[in-house]
């Protein structure tokens, strides 16, 4: 009975704790739109890039976040915007995300992605595709079009190509820098210091929000291997009342934590902030495992948290309000 | 302010009502071991199956049950327990799980599996295998001897092989009824009423939760579809703290909602019983989408909860009271 009445007391005492942290907040100020990007999270640190390479990162950046914003400004769904900004990174070859992907123990690419939209929580997510040439947009068409969430392999590609997406050979996607590094001998081969995975969220002049992520996976993976890249849950999630979440990081514990799920819970039934939601997963629950790693999440009134508990994570973020900013590295204010 | 007051005041009576409704319960008396299972949900009514029919099923289901139990009465870990019930829903060809598992489009068997340990959250996932005999256990192969938790196609079939798992050609797994199905100008075709999937929650004498789930997937599936059963956080889930879950039902939604997760979420931030978790998830939510499915929930405490919003569910479970009980249809008692 004691026990009872202290929890009684004990209860209230604390979710009002969460209040204070303040709840996803109906009463912030909305932007029309806002759109954040994430480019991976790793051993980031400015002695590892030349300054060409590093304002060759930030331009890169800057043009996807642009790309998302003119779909934005247009009244465009936050899901076009997210495959808009996704899209441009994905045919770059500075990310490990279509062009530029990272290779498998075979020496091929074989790339994950997932797409979700907040508004109805519809999702597509594809895994293990070899020639869609933009493996985001083969998610959107499978939430869009098809009956399912989630297609692998050939027969993923097979639905891309027979739906009018571009398909190219295998060997588009590996750049000299990979191939280099997938030659064990090769003299310039360098150590991974990075997660690869782009991801990005947004939300439009009409209150939705979206979240996507795509990704080459992990270096050197076997078997099939399947990252939380395109798994709804661990590396994406969308839900136009609480949070859009897109994550980088050591994919299997996001996998097992179902991080962006999480986060999306503790903003739903805890009525924390985006960025309690996100530190505590990035700096409380993974640190306590060891595990690296970083998320980008979006509330319902654009409110951004870009944690990640690296020493840099390429992130970016435009908003209406015409505030806006691109970074590689921690120390960077 | 008002609204701040307000607020204040509403939120611990809102959060009261749940704890009216009771936490997990330190204070429930623990059982030795329990252990639960089900065979999927549907149509499944009395004239849809003869005598002898629903005698094998019934008798497969104990046959199931009494092998987890001899784990667990043993001390055996949860996850062996969960392990041992699915092999012998999968070895029988009444199940859609190894044999008996429902054909593809080309004709085709392509199974999914995936396992949960709660005691460290360690998961392990199999995608879209051919010849791996038994599913379930190369899922936690994957666990427990991978450094990843998703494994897919030929890359989990040649793992499973490589590590010495029985594999078999993938005529073993096609039974002469799903053949006929197949076919569709077959006289004795008949529509699918049941969404397959094959499941286990478990708690053993050292208080640990495992959760396990096996299918054939979809019947007619094309474009390598991946379901919510090799999903963790969508079909499986498990934590010492919480909960363990096996869901089945229409996958794309339970992997849309986060099915497994979410119950596990509304138990660990809500502090609601898996009755009222279970209950929202498949009579409310799932209901509101016209989703048809069901779950197979266990506490921490061995307290069980199996709703479902089907006509029937194949079901069962042991304890170590002695109480038992295994039933197919909705209205029995």
């Amino acid at each position: 009975m004691l026990k009872r009445i202290i929890l009684l007391l004990i209860v209230p005492l604390f979710m009002l704790s969460g209040c204070y942290y303040g709840n996803t907040g109906a009463d912030a100020e909305r932007p029309e739109y806002v759109v954040a990007i994430h480019g991976g999270a790793g051993w980031i640190t400015p002695d590892r890039y030349s300054d060409e390479e590093e304002a060759a990162a930030r331009a890169k950046m800057n043009e996807a976040l642009e790309a998302a914003e003119a779909v934005l400004k247009n009244k465009g769904h936050a899901v076009e915007a997210v495959e808009a900004a996704i899209n441009i990174l994905e045919d770059s070859p500075i990310f490990n995300a279509g062009k530029g992907a990272v290779l498998t123990a075979d020496g091929t690419v074989e790339m994950d992605a997932s797409i979700m939209n907040g508004k109805d929580e519809q999702a597509g997510a594809i895994a293990g595709v070899k020639h869609v040439k933009n493996p985001i947009s083969a998610a959107r068409l499978v939430m869009e079009k098809s009956k399912h969430v989630m297609l692998s392999g050939e027969g993923a590609d097979k639905y891309a190509a027979e739906n009018g997406l571009d398909t190219v050979p295998n060997h588009y996607f590996i750049t000299e820098k990979r191939a280099k590094n997938y030659n064990k001998n090769h003299p310039d081969k360098e150590p991974i210091h990075k997660f690869g995975t782009v991801g990005c969220v947004a939300l439009d002049s009409e209150g939705n929000l979206a979240a996507g992520t795509s990704t080459g996976g992990m270096a050197d993976k076997e078997y099939g291997r399947i990252g939380d890249s395109p798994i709804i849950g661990a590396g994406t999630y969308a839900n136009n009342e609480t949070v859009a979440v897109s994550a980088t990081g050591h994919g299997e514990y996001f996998i097992r934590f179902s991080v962006a799920r999480d986060i999306h819970s503790m903003v739903e039934y805890n009525r924390w902030t985006v960025e309690r939601a996100a530190d505590f997963i990035i700096h409380r629950k993974l640190k306590y495992y060891d595990v690296n790693g970083g998320v980008i999440v979006m509330d319902r009134n654009g409110k951004i948290a870009m944690p990640f508990n690296t020493p840099g994570m390429y992130r970016g973020f435009i908003k209406s309000t015409g505030e806006r900013d691109v970074k590689l590295y921690g120390e960077e204010k």
